[in-house]
């Protein structure tokens, strides 16, 4: 369930657009006015006027606003204003280059969408960078992370509710002897984890829960300091419940010293037309404090009020 | 460039189902008609024929097929009539079966087909067998095949002209070391061969032979007996050559003892659409026969006359 709100009678494209280039008008910029809009259109809407700025000014709505915004204020209207494809591709090429290499966002893009979203992001991907996704993940990771990443963003998982029971019990044996046996990245282990379909690998997970007495990410946490275990079971949690998943980074992110802005805007514009509010009720289920609150004592500004917008707290 | 030949006037589907249904009609079947139809229509024009029958008669024009016909003739129709987004798919997944596995037929499809209709099989195949590709092939596999082949059909290879040479240089020497090396199932050789786009390989490939002094098939060619080797080069082949590649199929198919109709079926069904008339011109410069005398003299009947309808024969 998203958090985004619309504006029961909705401005045409045309209206919008007019609006935004008042924002950008004379020496000031009017960060409200922006907010007011944007964070209050879905993908398609967004998509519309863009294309209707375009037209209209014959300039890029998303030049317009790095030149007048900056800093994470300018991060997140940019990253939400973005097509949802567009806009992972972007996240994920980021995360391919050495100073903001990010394993765990490759990890999350990959997992956490759908079958037919993940590629509507490798086409986003051919058209914006020249290059494959997979050419460039698995050409800037090394060991371990490339043996599971690469698969990851480059499946195509079949995305229906049939379970092959026999399937799982036998899956479940295999995941719980490489486990034992310390072999993490055994090929097994990773054919399973990324071929299997979310409804199969649920199954054969519940499986080995019941027959082996763990949840498996409690099997994979023999070494809490070691990197690829904490991605191995941060996959595992993004493919059976995503909500907890960015509950957990949006935790870290607000808990940290200093906040992590790069991940808050990245979990608040990715999620919050998709679950955020469900993320929102882990959030404060888990933490006796709700989400918005905790945003509010983190952050300030045109920042803040975007990133409440976008949570459906906008009012708070 | 297609060997398809299609009338210049083609009849309604409404028209060709009547006449398909006579052909099924009584005691015999009229093969001839049948050949008539289907091996003079394109895929577009197949695939109405198919509703248009399963509209007018509510049945199936495949299992009709099935029912009427048999042997070579039956399986060269019906591939033939598939959509080809279903026919890979339905070749894919016999190719992972135990008793028909071929590792050549799944590098085949990954390989030769471009990115978008690769994709066109996997979403064929998450329709008809409720599983992914990437998954069954994962599943069916082992070791050093394995590890090529699900690279291989999970990628979606960037389509444009554009080449690097800087990193055409630096590839064609990991791809030189790994070889002399005799690491063959190298990752970074299989992350070489099974992310980069056809055009990049291609320049890669030629730095190699104009630097090392040989192809690099020809550096491959250590043990000639290595099954593993032999798929490596005819991957290397289908992705800068695929022409070629076809060509040798049908060679080895029709020099075979006793024929290899599986191979000239699979062939002829699925390139007469596409690059048949090359894979020809390659074939009469290689073996000084043209494709359909040696056709002629390894098969006959209707299946012989199918095969010749297919690759622009049909009068010869």
């Amino acid at each position: 369930m998203a958090t985004l709100t619309i504006p029961s009678s909705v401005p045409s494209p045309t209206e919008d657009s007019e609006q935004l280039r008042k924002a950008f008008a004379g020496w000031g910029t009017n960060e409200g006015l922006i907010i007011e809009i944007l964070a209050h259109r879905n993908a398609a809407q967004r998509k519309l006027i863009r294309q209707t700025y375009a037209e209209t000014y014959g300039e890029d709505l998303l030049e317009e606003l790095h030149k007048e915004l900056s800093s994470d204020f300018e991060r997140i209207v940019l990253l939400w204003t973005l097509d949802p494809a567009e806009r992972d591709a972007f996240l994920a090429n980021e995360a391919t280059k050495r100073l903001t290499a990010s394993n765990w966002v490759i990890m999350e893009i990959a997992c956490t969408r759908s079958s037919h979203d993940l590629f509507m992001v490798r086409q986003a991907y051919h058209a914006r960078y020249k290059k494959s996704l997979e050419e460039d993940v698995a050409y800037h990771t090394t060991g371990d992370f490339r043996k599971l990443l690469v698969p990851l963003v480059s499946s195509f998982r079949y995305e229906g509710d049939e379970v092959n029971m026999t399937l799982a019990k036998s899956e479940a044996k295999i995941l719980h002897e490489t486990i034992s046996d310390k072999a993490y990245t055994h090929e097994e282990l990773i054919r399973i984890l990324t071929t299997r379909s979310k409804a199969q690998l649920n199954a054969t997970l519940n499986h080995y829960n019941n027959v082996f007495g763990n949840a498996i990410n409690k099997d994979l946490k023999t070494d809490p300091k070691d990197e690829y275990l904490i991605l191995l079971r941060a996959t595992i949690k993004c493919l059976t419940c995503p909500e907890k998943y960015f509950e957990k980074v949006l935790r870290l992110a607000i808990n940290k010293q200093g906040t992590d802005e790069w991940a808050l805007t990245r979990v608040v514009a990715t999620r919050a037309e998709v679950d955020m509010q469900r993320i929102k009720e882990n959030y404060h289920r888990r933490n006796s404090v709700p989400l918005d609150r905790a945003v509010s004592g983190d952050t300030s500004g045109d920042y803040e009020k975007m990133l409440l917008a976008l949570i459906g707290c906008g009012d708070a």
